[in-house]
């Protein structure tokens, strides 16, 4: 029989989850994904992310895959795992792909939005889904100051200690910031991120913004290559993955559409 | 000491509770608030709630009042709550009311929205906040329905069973359907509601689009006063309790607002 290698797009609220990751005694989105799969392929199978996220981080659009001999039709593999998934984690979509495709190493870049509520109480409907920052915040002045960091920078002021990489040079090929009533959204699009960098360059942006900082402070900070000057790491709650880009297609708005980046 | 009767806007994510109304062997929502009262004000205090919703219902706003001799300013018993309540339950805003004043009795009318998700698929951050519906939904067709609800009707077809009122007049003052992108809402207002009333004028609705049905068989339907020719009773997951209506103020976007009704 030959094996199909199968790419699902997953969307996951992930504040019940300690990250995608399989862990001992904590409950990852990995691990009730890959129980689901064993349900409908009637075999466990071992299931690869295109990323680690981190406890309390969502995913708009996470990519996953496996491999199965079943014959099961991608429309169908769909209904059946969401049927068999919690009402926190869905699949909206599978397509067949290339043999040596791998979710991770395939990738070419990833989009995360950054989620803020604004407004002056508590949110019912937000708590877990976005950062409650109570300081002013000038979406104008945020913006300005996240276009800087579009470009190929040593990123290393935005790794946190936790981080293994010797490189720390990343692509960044979009950055902005906008408001809808009181959620201000930061929106980052580059070739791959450092150990907590989205939550990093977040922080550092409500930092300057609160300080009526100009952009050129944020590239000192940039070229400083130094932890310590960039701000605090923000909340993991307000993080999404929200798109992942490879080659041939893109997992965004229409969950498989033609490469954006 | 003068007793102060203190009225709160209340904000709750009703997915994890047993309805608003304390209950033996189920966590309610006020059965939460309760504790959190006990704490901010160093007593166990009788709260009044203006309704009874449904285990799994949300209530964008919720009125709510107590009495204390506690001077502790409106500002401050906001704040005060909001760090001793979970996350899914907010206080939005504290007044002070008239001692008469009962969130039930005083009341002159409530809006309710109810949500429906027309996405072809699942939504993991939607799916315990809005119905899942994935037959076709035409929302011009579903307004002109929905529309039909504006009067003062005997609601006799749209109570459930468990109803235990008898005079089941009642005036509905606004009604209407609208969509933005895959999530389409229904809105009805009015001067008090029947059991489930606002879930079986949603599945109506929901029901005779379908069917294309004009708004003349809708009001057929009314007229019958008879429950067996309305639709189903649409999933309380749905539904959201909006805003609440007194005379001389109302709990509405701006949380408390001139009446609007």
């Amino acid at each position: 029989m030959r094996l199909r290698n199968l790419l699902l797009t997953v969307q996951y609220c992930g504040s019940r989850y300690h990250g995608f990751q399989v862990q001992k005694n904590a409950l990852a989105v990995a691990t009730v994904i890959q129980d689901a799969v064993e349900t409908v392929f009637k075999h466990r199978l071992d299931i690869k992310g295109c990323s680690r996220t981190d406890t309390g981080v969502h995913a708009n659009r996470f990519a996953l895959s496996l491999r199965t001999s079943l014959p099961i039709p991608c429309d169908a593999v769909v209904r059946a795992m969401n049927v068999n998934l919690p009402m926190d984690i869905a699949v909206l979509g599978c397509r067949e792909v290339e043999e040596d495709f791998h979710p991770r190493y395939s990738c070419i870049g990833k989009r995360y939005i950054y989620k803020i509520w604004t407004g002056a109480q508590k949110n019912a409907f937000l708590s877990d889904r976005a950062y409650h920052y109570t300081y002013p915040l000038d979406e104008t002045r945020m913006d300005a100051l996240a276009r800087a960091y579009i470009g190929t920078f040593d990123f290393k002021s935005f790794c946190s200690a936790g981080g293994s990489v010797e490189d720390t040079v990343r692509t960044v090929s979009d950055a902005r910031v906008w408001r809808k009533g009181e959620l201000v959204t930061f929106s980052v699009t580059g070739t791959g991120f450092l150990y907590n960098m989205v939550r990093i360059m977040t922080g550092t942006l409500l930092e300057m913004q609160l300080g009526c900082r100009p952009p050129a402070a944020l590239l000192d900070v940039i070229g400083a290559r130094n932890r310590l000057l960039a701000g605090p790491t923000a909340p993991a709650h307000g993080l999404y993955l929200d798109a992942v880009f490879y080659p041939d297609f893109a997992l965004t708005e229409e969950h498989i559409n033609p490469v954006l980046l």
